[in-house]
């Protein structure tokens, strides 16, 4: 005897229930909380709620399972399926349950859809953004009733997906008749959170999300596919702003001495964002204007002068910050050319030079929620250190100075091509041995006509060339070159000493690119800022060791551990648990545009961080003299154990060097 | 011995209490719940909070009040007091209780202000705008605290005066340093509902609004000090769209048929509307951009317009509006150049063609408010007519036509200088005397140069004309000219006949000018119309007579209500009941700008009126035809007992029109 309800059970998540015979696999789905994506609520139009037909007897679960137990297709159906070409499926939202099912849920129509973020540790995030698309058919007004359309799509709304409360830009509603109009009144609109922004007529589906980092010299933006979360174009621009002022300070000092110095680095950085989303829609085959949402992370100053607000206050203590909360505003009102509705959200800061670039980095990477203590250093012209162990979290931000970007150093450059990014020296015989940027060779198995000449060095090189130099015993722990040593290598001019580290044969510019004394100077202070600063947050929190370390940004990504450590740039860690997490910053604005949650993760864990204030602190002082040493102490790095030179390097080098290395 | 609490009583609202000796009288207040305005928040700044003491005793009260029971004067207050010149006051944020006091709290510091409201009945309005102003000190930020300024403000603005939740507009977050830094932080913040929209630096007092009525033919705008109430400039200007169509359904085709006519026409009306701003600002002494805020009212095509959105589904059956509901939105999103963070509020609509200017006027009036059955009648092309009863309320939209303005008359004018707006006929010698607006005179008191000759008819004019035609016996009941008569005075050529109310003498044109048989057709026309709306809707309620009349609007103002009844433009009803109540719509502006409940107000009143459409209503087709007589149905007007004509109405007329004219 036929009863009057049927068992269902969706895989991959195995939930199961009984509903009335003839039911919709769709609202079975939906009545047994399984997610199945659907726009257009079973109208036969998005072709997104497909599902698979389990044929077989299921004894576990004591079913038989078969096609034959769901209605047969449509017309519609099957014309929509072959549209799409897709086979062995049926939409779930016109496929009835006339006897058990066993129906599976391909990835791509499951309702809820996730990225995987793996750096330091794997997580999953899910896709919740905060603009989703709704296809309705809306009953024609009558006469004597008198709800007006978009009453009447409020009501529809409600109905269909349980909507309420919700409002609509006044752009969107100038378009709202027209479309319906144009469309036999079927529609497809779009919501950014409970706001309507776009009435499109018919069925017409894309949502698109620009993530973006400002950072100081480099724009770099994602255009992502906010309901699959797909990056579909990536693409950078130099920040216009360097014409201004190469560094942070030079342009908040160009905000204070021109009255219109704001407003022009303003409108050249609008302007370029707005090329920059253009290029990006061209890549992705969507027009800008389609562009629904956009995040931006950046440091303080780059977020004032995104928004517009005097950064002056950025120049000087207590280096107050207008807002430090995220903010949301329209596209329109900052002169950004995405979609006429479109939203702006700004992730928020932390403190006066920690901004959201720090947090973005922090939501990408959730230090807070792993176990042990972990630090975090992003190196830039500053770095931004967080430190975070069970119930705590301090930040601080180091005066390293633009050293580790190649800056302020002799010949130092950005990575590009032609930089120096490996260093060797040969403890016995002092000769240098590098790896330019753009070849894989090392210099001495270069032939006489090399694939690319030396340009110059980049952060990482430097820091393995001072480290090598100190390997070799040609500098002292104190970071002097040693005065006994006589070399060819070492170049002497009055109080100036130098290292050769690539001939003239070897250069671009036919003449020697040299290690100066002073360049070891700077890398000092700025491995002494950056190790204080570390040490100030590890004493706050009372912790004498890390288990983790993540480096972020591209100087963590490009810099071999073992000379960071060697150099005493970090604290003693298993190198093992050091690890590079890349462009945090950029990952952490494209989780906010993907998952609005984080967001409030983000204003959550930006409120919680204890900001120290390094430049007053009197420990950062003391602990920063004292990390000037190349390492400053040895037995704060057990980890080094064994592969450090003796007191004095230069003897029996070779023994330590050997053992470092095979490491 | 002394206690450590006094007594203090607040007149005129006689509250009392016991506070701690010291407490200043503006605490005091505020723990009794006395509202006494404060901007400043005991800054001596603003200067708002003043009282007067009482000296004596008060028997009643049981206490003895003495100025010498408050503290001495410091001298910022004094300086303050005397700045404003202030006599006999305190402020009452300065003055300490040191003993019992009875003080009086002045009308100009009470906290809520208030408007008187006069027509049909008085009503008290309370200032409750949605824009209101507070003076704070803000600390400054310190090294090693990270709120950021907007952070330090709404922390201070929740401290002292309790406010949560505040949001910031980008262009106040944009002035919001700079004018912390120009005046050693404190500053005036300007706040919208729970928005910040201005921030200026020091003590700035000044909230205004403009209420706006975009009439098809003329825009009136009142702009009001917020604070408190006061209309500081009224100006007016035409309808720039008139140059697109002189009626709406003129200007709905233009912007069907033209594909930039909306926009055209939407911009046309946005100029005016800016131009209308500056005028009344200049007037006011102030400038545009601090109005903050402008609350619009008008027909459902002409906010259609107003909102940028196509009116052209306004057009036909079944009339629906784009959206029905209250709207909030940027004046800047329109293109008004008000204060940059201004909200432009537009009141609800009830139906198709029973706009935010109907809604505007039942909040000003409030018929549902009133014991019995009222009705509202606001004649312009369309009559909108709403019936309150008690417990239910109707509306419809009568098709008049624009008899009534003066169109579709031969001689018809609108209601401007030269136009004849009153009119007598003798009964005995059916000579006519008139008086034309812009002259006190009656035309049988000329003199040889009259002061102004006519120029035409206005509405009121051409109502009085056909009532006193038919007085005189010279119209029949059916509104034919009486085949019977042979005058000087009636012109018969061929099959048209005309009464001459003035003769060339008399006219700017030196032609005479007439009231012809087509003239009283569409009197009659208009008339039964307006009356057969009325009458469907007392149907609907089930109720026969009517308690009140309201005649809203210009020609409500303009016509003699005598002369309404006896032509039966108005069902019967006791003369002294029925009311002129002016611009309704426009006080109901004002009301909604000044009272944000108001706005609450208007939009359930919008969506509780049932709308009867006219045009599909069999009742109402017979109600029409049956309403076309002079009055059609005498026993439907009993207050007309007696002062009718008899059915030969120029037979012994002159006593029934003696006995009329006695009221």
């Amino acid at each position: 005897m036929e009863t009057n309800t049927v068992k269902i059970i969706f895989m991959p998540s195995g939930r199961r229930g009984e509903v009335k015979r003839g039911t919709s696999l769709l609202d079975a789905a939906r009545q047994m909380g399984v997610e199945i994506e659907s726009i257009c609520s079973g109208r036969l139009t998005c072709g997104k709620c497909k599902v698979q037909i389990e044929n077989g007897r299921f004894e576990k679960h004591g079913i038989t399972s078969s096609e034959a137990h769901v209605s047969e297709a449509t017309g519609a159906e099957l014309r929509l399926l072959a549209e799409m070409g897709a086979q062995d499926v049926r939409l779930s939202c016109t496929a009835l349950a006339c006897g058990d099912v066993l129906a599976f849920v391909p990835e791509e129509a499951r309702g809820q859809k996730q990225i995987i973020r793996k750096t330091a540790s794997e997580r999953v995030i899910a896709i919740v953004p905060t603009v989703r698309q709704f296809y309705i058919e809306v009953e024609a007004g009558e006469l004597g009733e008198h709800r007006g359309d978009w009453g009447r799509i409020q009501d529809a709304l409600a109905a269909e997906w349980n909507l309420h409360g919700l409002r609509i830009d006044l752009q969107a509603l100038q378009k709202l008749q027209p479309a319906l109009k144009k469309s036999d009144r079927a529609v497809t609109l779009t919501l950014l959170e409970n706001e309507v922004i776009d009435v499109r007529p018919g069925y017409e589906e894309g949502v698109y999300g620009l993530a973006v980092d400002i950072g100081s010299t480099t724009i770099a933006a994602h255009l992502c596919d906010l309901r699959t979360g797909a990056v579909l174009a990536t693409v950078a621009e130099m920040n216009p702003q360097v014409k201004f002022g190469e560094d942070l300070m030079s342009r908040v000092s160009y905000a204070m001495t021109h009255s219109d110095g704001l407003s022009k680095m303003h409108s050249a950085l609008i302007e370029t964002l707005n090329q920059l989303a253009v290029s990006a829609a061209r890549e992705a085959g969507i027009r800008a204007r389609v562009i629904h949402e956009a995040v931006f992370v950046g440091n303080t100053t780059m977020v004032h002068i995104l928004l517009n607000l005097d950064p002056s206050e950025l120049g000087g203590a207590p280096f107050a910050l207008a807002n430090r909360d995220a903010m949301d505003v329209k596209a329109r009102d900052l002169g950004l050319r995405l979609h006429p509705g479109a939203n702006v959200h700004v992730l928020p800061a932390e403190a006066g030079h920690v901004g959201a670039d720090n947090v973005a980095g922090l939501i990408a990477e959730e230090p807070y929620h792993l176990n042990g203590v972990t630090l975090m250093v992003d190196i830039g012209t500053n770095a931004e250190i967080v430190l975070t162990a069970p119930g705590t979290m301090y930040s601080a931000s180091s005066p390293t100075g633009p050293a580790f970007e190649g800056a302020q150093i002799t010949f130092g450059m950005r990575a590009a091509p032609g930089a120096i990014e490996r260093v060797r020296i040969d403890p016995e015989t002092f000769e240098s041995r590098f790896r330019v940027i753009g070849d894989e060779a090392w210099s001495d198995g270069w032939g006489p006509e090399p694939v690319r000449r030396a340009a110059g060095i980049c952060g990482s090189g430097i820091v393995e060339a001072v480290a090598e130099l100190y390997l070799a015993g040609i500098l002292r722990p104190d970071g002097r070159f040693n005065p006994d040593l006589e070399h060819p290598r070492i170049r002497r001019e009055g109080r100036d000493v130098a290292y050769i580290l690539a001939d003239g044969s070897q250069t671009t510019t036919r003449e020697p690119i040299l290690v100066t004394q002073s360049d070891v100077r700077n890398i000092q202070l700025a491995k002494g800022a950056l190790y204080a600063g570390a040490k100030l947050l590890m004493n706050r929190a009372g912790v004498a060791a890390v288990d983790r370390i993540l480096l972020a940004g591209a100087f963590g990504s490009y810099i071999d551990t073992k000379y960071a450590m060697i150099l005493g740039l970090i604290p003693d860690c298993n190198l093992e648990q050091v690890y590079a997490v890349g462009n945090a910053a950029g990952d952490g604005a494209r989780i906010a545009l993907l998952n609005r949650e984080k967001r409030l993760e983000a204003q959550r864990i930006a409120r919680e961080v204890r900001y120290i204030e390094t430049a007053v602190d009197p420990q950062f002082q003391a602990e920063f003299v004292a990390a000037l040493h190349i390492p400053h102490a040895q037995d704060a790095f057990p980890h080094l154990e064994g592969l450090l030179p003796e007191t004095k390097p230069h003897r029996s080098r070779s023994r330590r060097r050997k053992t470092l290395l095979k490491k």
